[in-house]
């Protein structure tokens, strides 16, 4: 690999036709990275084949599921990188069908460390991490210090998977890098239901002039990242030579959820928003405010989210008024 | 169940033929409690049916596998309480197969708090954590906040473990406890391999002459408990109505293993002692000093380790002079 350019590079993205591979495979794409996206296209998981469409004919593209130990045996062969990204992010899939999600978010990441020790030990692995693994912050912002009492199995789940990751580099040498996400939206999100993360779906909602009804107070703190910002992420790490071995929280401009949904539906000029009561399954794993410190990445990296949230919404919402037969 | 008495508790212990399963039933038999076991028996994993001998014809064995959900939906129906014991405990095997680990530490454990959720919520469990979740020791005494950064495949599965068990409690409202284990030694634990930790293993090589090799100073402390203290901290605790949804350490006499292993020397009148450098493979893994604190557990439950480390060394000793044959 040539320093810090991604010409040439031969990319492996794992969940590559979902929300955030997709959208990192065309920047990649676009600065000449030999690509091959691998995608098990499980209904209501994310993945979309129209994700990729700008670069449809610049990228492998493999249906194939990273639970199936021989496919990801041939496909991490020869790689220099790895984005590993597939995965679900879904709370309550997860408490519905725990097993599914460990097969996933737990057995499937360590089976591919272990294809990556055999066959490829010199690639290198970002691995996507998520906010989920802290559970109910008991400080803010919270650093990657932070206690992890996830409240739910997801949550569980991608602390093994992260701790997989990140003992690889300590034990084997196998360069591995963690980035804690928080709430990501922005165009190429599924939008078919809110399991994997509200703020698209509000969007879904505003955009067909629906309320959104929002839990609680609506006042809840989030920190919100664009997808742009995110991608800006994993390019810094995927192509630097420091940092491998340990996590690294994303963060994004701290907002309520009420706030969001209102720049929203003004953006729009459609939609409305209303507050309700708790439902019972959805308070237990209820986390409060959330807003993560990104000190760290931007210490190592020099990364910070640039994108205004006004910005990130007009983006998104003209993405969904220009593709909306592709989602909906 | 009535008040404090294991008298008429309906127990299930899994791994119940092992190390601590056996000798926790053993002494709730003694109390009247109504234990079934159940344990795979696998080779080299510690399941021993002479382990029961004493209380054979008071105690119902299940010989069956914790990942045969079929099974476990059954033998949870019903009993009031768990103990989950079952698992491996080795750093090696974990490492040379780490799906395996993964099967039966992780995916067994959390098929088994589902098992419960579906056919037995109101029955408590208390889960068998392990120091191995801490890697090595940042501070001294290690207590429950101190990070878990495992150096193995086993420790991290242990952590996934553990908190599928407390999340279950916060969320469900299934009472479990998890007490983290520190290095045990004491009468029927295993004595083919190592592999399971050392303590006793040097104790063989003692008892039949041979000399103990040390890695590096042999000078490196670890804090052991005798088998009946650790049994005590299960005792106590499965009987309590406090203290569930938390973790608790174990933790013994700090003693640096060439001590350990001179006052074995000494007490056996056989056997030696020297210092070897460390096997790269071990070196890798090795966590240096550890001395956990049981401040938490010493607080809620009122437990302490009361069993001086001659007189654990002696007994142990004792016994297998006298069962060498059921166990070499």
């Amino acid at each position: 690999m040539s320093n810090k350019s991604y010409k040439g590079v031969k990319v492996l993205i794992t969940g590559g036709l979902g929300f955030i591979g997709s959208t990192l495979a065309i920047r990649l794409a676009g600065e000449g990275a030999k690509i091959v996206i691998v995608d098990s296209l499980i209904p209501g998981y994310g993945g979309n084949l129209f994700n990729i469409n700008p670069v449809k004919d610049k990228v492998r593209v493999i249906i194939a599921d990273v639970r199936d130990t021989g496919q990801m045996n041939k496909l991490v062969g020869g790689q220099d990188l790895i984005f590993n990204l597939a995965g679900t992010l879904s709370h309550v899939d997860s408490m519905r069908d725990p097993m599914t999600d460990l097969e996933i978010n737990c057995r499937a990441q360590l089976s591919l460390l272990e294809s990556v020790r055999k066959y490829n030990p010199d690639v290198r692995i970002v691995f996507a991490g998520t906010r989920n693994q802290y559970g109910k912050a008991k400080y803010l912002p919270v650093d990657e210090d932070h206690p992890q009492e996830p409240t739910d199995i997801n949550g569980i789940n991608s602390i093994a998977a992260e701790k997989y990751h990140l003992m690889y580099t300590k034990v084997y040498g196998i360069k591995t890098v963690s980035l804690r996400m928080t709430n990501t939206f922005g165009p190429r999100h599924q939008m078919k239901h809110s399991r994997q993360g509200v703020l698209n779906w509000f969007i879904r909602l505003i955009l067909e002039g629906q309320e959104v009804k929002l839990y609680g107070t609506g006042n809840q703190i989030r920190d919100v990242n664009y997808i742009d910002d995110v991608v800006e992420a994993l390019y810094l790490t995927g192509r630097s030579e420091k940092g491998w071995g340990e996590a690294y929280n994303l963060g994004g401009i701290p907002v309520s959820l009420s706030e969001f949904v209102k720049t929203a539906v003004k953006t729009a000029k459609m939609g409305r928003v209303s507050v309700v009561p708790f439902p019972e399954e959805r308070e237990k794993i209820e986390i409060g405010d959330y807003i993560a410190s990104y000190e760290k990445i931007k210490k190592t990296y020099g990364w910070a989210p640039k994108t205004k949230l006004t910005e990130g919404i007009e983006k998104t919402i003209g993405y969904y008024l220009k593709y909306r037969n592709k989602y909906w």
